[in-house]
Parts: C-alpha cells; sequence; structure tokens
C-alpha cells in the first residue's frame, strides 16, 4: 500500500495511491497519514478498503510531504562507506546520529530555497524509515515490528553552514525546504528487503548519485533499535537513512546548487521526485 | 502574566497563574498554551481577563511543560565563556547550535529518567525563549518582537553520549525527560531584562551551577536573529540559551547523577524546578 498527503501545504488530504496512479481519498478513515493512523491495525484496515468505493481527488493536486505532523526528523550520517570516503571522513564505528528541524519537511515536488548566503547547498538522496509505533530500548530482532514502511527523502545540506560554521551540522541541514520527503509512504510490506534497493538522484539532467541500500554500514533494523537506546521513537517520527556515494561536496571541483537547477531523486519502488532550485522566501 | 499547563501527561489544560500562586483554568480561551495562542494578540486577550470570573484548577494537580505542542527545541552550547573553559572547550565565534529531541519534554516536577546504561548523566539550567510568531530571517532589531516569553529549562545531558560515543551531541541529549520545561512561561513584557537574571542549580541540596544571564556570550535577540538565518522559527518552538559553570562535568573530580539524586534549579522570576532521578523506564 501506498499513502500519499495531497493537497495545498497544511490542508493535505489523507489518500491511497490506486493501480494506474489516481488519488483515493481516505479522509474518511484517517485525518491524516500520521501518528496513531501508521500503527499495523490502522493501516491493515485501509489495505482492506475497496478503491472503487472511494472518492478520487484531483490528479493534478500538489502532493504534500508523505507524512504529516513528524515530530522528529533523524538523519544517520556517513552511513555509506564509500560517501564518508568521498566526504573525507572515516566510517563511524557506530551510527553518527544527526537531526533537521522538522520546519525543514516539504512535498517530494516543492520548490527548494536555496538560503541567503549559501554557496555550498548539495543534495542527498536517502532512504527515509517512518516509525509506526512507539519505540524504546528495542532490540535489533524486534525492530521491524516498529516500522511503518518508508520513503524517498532528499537531505538537503548547506555544506558550509554544516562544517565550517562552528557546530552543530543541525544548522546546515534544516532551512525550509530542506526536506522533501514522499512522494508516497510504501508500507513495509511492499518492501521485500529494504537492504536491496537501488537509488538514484540526477542534477539537470546529469547523474550524480548512484547507489543500492545494500552497501549500508548500518542497515534499518540496527538503525531503529540503536536509535531507540538514545531516545523514544513515536508515530511518524522519520530515520532518513544516509546516503550513498556522489553528492556536490565530492566532486572534482565541489559543485553545488544555484537557482535554477533542478533535482530527480528515486529509490526503487518508492517513486521519484522532482525540485527546482530558488531563491529563498521571506 | 505567567502561563502553565495543568493536569496528567497528555491532559494539561491551560492555566493563568494568580496573585497566590492558584491556577486559574483559560481553556475556554485557548486550547493550549503553545502555537497561535503564544501570538501577542492572544497574549494580550488573556491579559484582560478577570481572574476571579475563572475556574480554579486544583493546587494538587501536575504542573506540566508549560509550552505545548513544541516543534523545535533548539539548543545553543557554550554560550557561557565560564562553562566553555570548564567544559575544556573555546568561546566560538558564532553560536553553537544543536537540538534535543521534542520527545524528552517533560513537566518541571516530573522525576528524571537516568538512560540504560549511562554513567555520565549531568544537569544544565538554562534560559528558555519561546518563540511567538513565525521568524525567518529577522533583523538582531526586530528579534524580541517574536519572543512571546521565557521559562527555566533543564538541558539534562549524557556526556558519554554526546562526547564520546560518535558525534552528534543531539545523541547525549534526547532521552525521555531530559527537558523539562517550566514551571510556568513568563510573558516577556514582564522581563525587564533578559541579560540580567540569577539563576542556580542544586543537586542533593548542594549549589552546584550559579550564574546570571548578564555572562551570556551571545544574548537573546542575537540568538533569535542568528537561529533565523538557518532555519524559520514557529510559534512554541523553544531556544534555550546555553549553561552557566558548575555542571558535572566540570567538577573535579567529574560527578554525575544517580538514581535517587534530587536537582532544584531556577530562574530569578521564572520560579523553580524540582526533579528526583529514577531508573529509566521502558
Amino acid at each position: 500500500m501506498k499513502l500519499l498527503r495531497i493537497g495545498q501545504p497544511g490542508q493535505e488530504k489523507p489518500a491511497l495511491l490506486g493501480p494506474n496512479g489516481e488519488y483515493y481519498d481516505v479522509s474518511a478513515y484517517i485525518d491524516d497519514v500520521a501518528g496513531d493512523a501508521l500503527s499495523d491495525e490502522k493501516l491493515n484496515e485501509l489495505s482492506q478498503l475497496d478503491y472503487v468505493d472511494l472518492p478520487q481527488l484531483d490528479a493534478n493536486e500538489r502532493i504534500g510531504a508523505c507524512v504529516g505532523n513528524v515530530g522528529k526528523f533523524i538523519c544517520i550520517g556517513l552511513n555509506y562507506a564509500d560517501h564518508a570516503a568521498e566526504s573525507g571522513m572515516e566510517v563511524p564505528s557506530e551510527p553518527v546520529m544527526f537531526f533537521k528541524a522538522t520546519s525543514a519537511i516539504c512535498g517530494p515536488n516543492d520548490e527548494v530555497e536555496i538560503p541567503r548566503k549559501s554557496e555550498k547547498s548539495d543534495w542527498e538522496v536517502e532512504l527515509g524509515v517512518v516509525i509506526g509505533k512507539r519505540a524504546k530500548y528495542v532490540e535489533q530482532a524486534d525492530a521491524m515490528d516498529y516500522v511503518a514502511g518508508y520513503c524517498v527523502v532528499n537531505d538537503l545540506s548547506e555544506r558550509e553552514f554544516q562544517i565550517e560554521r562552528q557546530g552543530q551540522w543541525v544548522k546546515g541541514k534544516s532551512a525550509d525546504t530542506f526536506g522533501p520527503i514522499g512522494p508516497y509512504l510504501v508500507t513495509r510490506d511492499e518492501v521485500a528487503d529494504p537492504q536491496n534497493l537501488d537509488m538514484y538522484l540526477d542534477v539537470n539532467g546529469e547523474r550524480r548519485q548512484t547507489g543500492n541500500t545494500k552497501t549500508m554500514v548500518y542497515g534499518v533494523a540496527e538503525l531503529v533499535s540503536y536509535v531507540s537506546q538514545f531516545m523514544s521513537l513515536q508515530p511518524g517520527d522519520i530515520i532518513s537513512t544516509g546516503t550513498p556515494p556522489g553528492v556536490g561536496l565530492g566532486m572534482t571541483p565541489p559543485t553545488y546548487l544555484k537557482v535554477g537547477d533542478t533535482m530527480e531523486l528515486g529509490i526503487e519502488g518508492m517513486g521519484v521526485q522532482r525540485q527546482t532550485c530558488v531563491v529563498a522566501k521571506d
């Protein structure tokens, strides 16, 4: 099952993706793709609905972030060995964890704002893990029970703000629109192996990132368990699991986003995001 | 005006603090001490209410975190020169910024959980700044217009998780109950000078931290403006402005919290928090 949020910012309706790309309104069954609606029970209930009985939403409407009311936007750093190398950093001996501001979240095809005074805005395609139920001190063997599903994340990053402007990384990860998520949440039953998914990112039509989640240093189950040792996870929290090689910081010479640039990124079975870079808004 | 949230976790009612410490229920006027209720207009409306007309809440009820539905819990690191020195770190050339998980937020007198495997849980009394309206690229001269008020924050910190377990600091700042805020939000009109407030923290009745916000490296207005260059701020976001000297990490030898320890902390005009340390819950 693929869940989306359709409508203008702040007014998105929860929807199911139909077999031909149609959007079926499920607002009669859940208030939002968020919180308690992400439980196994509720997802199971939605999966029993008969498409043909549901009202359809306008296929041309904006797609919002695929999860609403995200409480924590947790990211794992340097989680692909070859990306660590291109960043000039060691593979960490345990997961590196940082946060993005939840106010950075936007729809998968929304415009991406280049922050004022930014000269080093960069892209990062990542597999996002959406939490389905509260997790605290969870064992790795049980960790997948706490996962509602997956989505594409673009973990946009301003490298000067992140690395050169005193700590911590959050400073370069949190600008408005620096967190497109979606187009849809793919429930975990549809993903046979989250550790074998091809992923890519293009800038202006040129391939920049190519990867597969099988080269992650720490896999999804290990990450959910690991993070839950340090904080409790709530339904709707997102863990973005790191990026494969090919970011602008790692190019020779380093190459960054400028106004007018376009990005296209996708992960196998998770859909595609397309963004255009614009001047930062007030 | 002093605003509180009174009741069991998740069921807190918004309240005004009366002249004799009574709690007056304002749930007929605002849903919560959160979001849009923190605007100048709404706060002004509340300030016009006549106490005697309002229902009183049980004086023995639990005090919740003084702000509900916090979107971002932003902290400033090493913002008192003498605390930076005791931590063995330089005063930063611009503010260091990190996040705490919003799931760490709890009431001012709730039990504080010592995380599993923690041997270095530490205390930090801090002045919290509560944002009242959306702020993005705000000038320092205008920054105070975006502040709804202030509160006491205990920025509890697990130093091994924060410093010795690979980056980033958020890993040691985010355990459940590691963010008591309150007892109340003091509106900014009641705080003549946020840069001249005495603050203290006791552990088991012994004074550990003594400070005054006048020794902050970067003051409140500068911080609000600074943070707003990197991310937008929303009503209900909290910026915790750093801690004065006297944390456990800086003692000789370093001394940390253990189960059964008690903390008492306060800031001039902002009330007092009291916590007892307990074993981490599931």
